[in-house]
């Protein structure tokens, strides 16, 4: 599997007349900030270009689309080119990956590790902080005409998925293209208000509502909270909303462990774990019948919330002795 | 009123033997950042320098203190040089303003707009997003031998002075300096666990409690919350502890102004006001006797925090209609 070069892929576009762009369902700012800034730089070179839609674009993301985004697959007939962008397979575009095999061509561009080269032309870099960097590249191939809102765009995508460059995924590189941005006039902190400043109010409620749950374990080193279903209708928040709340209890000082613990189903419910510096929760997920990363794992448990939450602070506070 | 350069205080930082560095009371991350990585560099320019404090280095910010801070005053006997960083006036670090003066020259290093050029050697540019930024090109002109720690520092100076890189003070060169910083291989996911992981479990607690007396006004466009003197006490935190709130409350949706009412004693209560988009909050703080910029200001209402609560939500209420 190798890349094609971004030179051959800007071909490829520039001799396209339609493209239909496919960001992954549940957009995050990078999947939108990068197909908003590739749809508009198409349309500027005059393509009948469009990015197709299977769900909602997130109240916060909104004002990236300006007029690109459409839920109509009539939109093209037999596209030129089909881009994947931010994603590596049609599972993550379940409702349009028929749409995208009328494509003449398909193109992927992605940074995700597990992306399969499945497209005609792919350059997939698992490198890369973010897909966004990729297209403010593919964009230089393109010799697009850069203006203030593709890079309010790229912008949008970088600052996303590297955690406002605190991830240690962010790169040299996430910096250098940022400050290249600054020559288009991009006003970064009107983009930052729109990303951030957007939050429901359903979901502080949430997040009120299950930090009174909060229990400290392990003299401060583990930290639980849990949301039940009867939360989610006192505040009319959805479970999604809930995200977060294992980031906001790691961050309180001394916590090296810390779970939330989520009522899907009277017996079901999901647990997110998370580790600070010391710890590795992949371990205790996997315990628990789960899986994940070190600092970031989860698992199901099948079993009502009370004693969920009981299985995930013994197994938590297990891992604490181990610290020692 | 005008600068020095760069070049002649890194001149009169070589002539140097003895170097005193005075950050401003009541530390953030730039203060002591740039501190810290001045401190350093001095150190390793084989000079007598140490950080002079007089008050504690806040839990987050204590990993910059490699052994560079001290509360000894008898430290270093009529110090060459000293350097206030990242203030303007002896009125910051008061209790070491006489100190400051034993000096046989001063040296002021600085961004904020209200410094008077008050020592011999003045450095002061409102335009940088940080002091550290200043620090960086000043350690350039030192020639200082940079090292990981040193970068740490710049960092986490620039990070916080920007709020990550979102505020409207950051600029491109603070992109383009934090770039440079991966030459040294800082590790910058390390230097944000440290500084955005460590809240004090008695802070999220008293979020939690005052975020319990929210009140929404205005049809959402208006969000209101108070912190009293009993949670202080329930929770253990301290009022300074109270600080982001405001900031919490704008970021929610529809939310274009939002204030948090301090009860800081039984007729006195401290009120900080919050703009998004729209709304100016220094008018609402002028006509409640205080002050402030468009979007930040504050006012202090010498009346029981229920009566002060009600006068911030009628302002409010009228700043509300008027937005329409």
């Amino acid at each position: 599997m190798k890349n094609n070069s971004l030179k051959e892929i800007a071909q490829r576009l520039n001799a396209a007349e339609s493209v239909l762009l496919f960001p992954h369902v549940n957009l995050d700012g990078d999947a939108l900030g990068s197909a908003a800034a590739l749809c508009k730089a198409l349309r500027k070179k005059g393509k009948n270009a469009w990015i197709l839609l299977e769900d909602d674009i997130p109240a916060n993301l909104r004002f990236m689309d300006k007029g690109y985004c459409t839920w109509d697959f009539d939109i093209i007939q037999n596209p030129d080119v089909c881009v994947c962008v931010d994603c590596g397979d049609t599972g993550r575009f379940e409702k349009r990956a028929d749409k995208f095999g009328t494509a003449k061509e398909t193109v992927c561009i992605d940074h995700h590790m597990t992306t399969e080269f499945f497209c005609d032309y792919n350059y997939v870099d698992a490198q890369e902080a973010a897909t966004g960097q990729i297209i403010f590249e593919l964009l230089k191939e393109l010799e697009a005409d850069w203006d203030c809102e593709m890079g309010e765009a790229i912008f949008a995508a970088i600052t996303t998925d590297t955690g406002d460059f605190q991830y240690s995924n962010t790169q040299k590189k996430s910096h250098l293209i940022t400050a290249e941005l600054y020559d288009l006039g991009v006003d970064f902190n009107k983009v930052s208000v729109e990303l951030y400043e957007n939050v429901r109010m359903e979901k502080i409620l949430l997040k009120n509502r299950s930090m009174d749950t909060m229990k400290i374990i392990g003299g401060g080193l583990g930290a639980i909270v849990y949301v039940t279903q009867d939360m989610l209708k006192e505040t009319g928040a959805s479970m999604d909303e809930s995200e977060g709340l294992a980031q906001d209890l790691r961050s309180i000082a001394g916590v090296e462990y810390s779970a939330v613990v989520k009522e899907y189903e009277p017996e079901k419910a999901r647990v997110s774990l998370r580790a600070k510096r010391r710890g590795d929760v992949s371990e205790i997920a996997r315990r628990l019948g789960g899986g994940g990363h070190t600092k970031a794992a989860g698992c199901t448990i099948y079993a009502p919330i009370d004693v969920a939450v009981k299985a995930v602070e013994e197994e938590l506070t297990v891992a604490i002795e181990e610290l020692d």
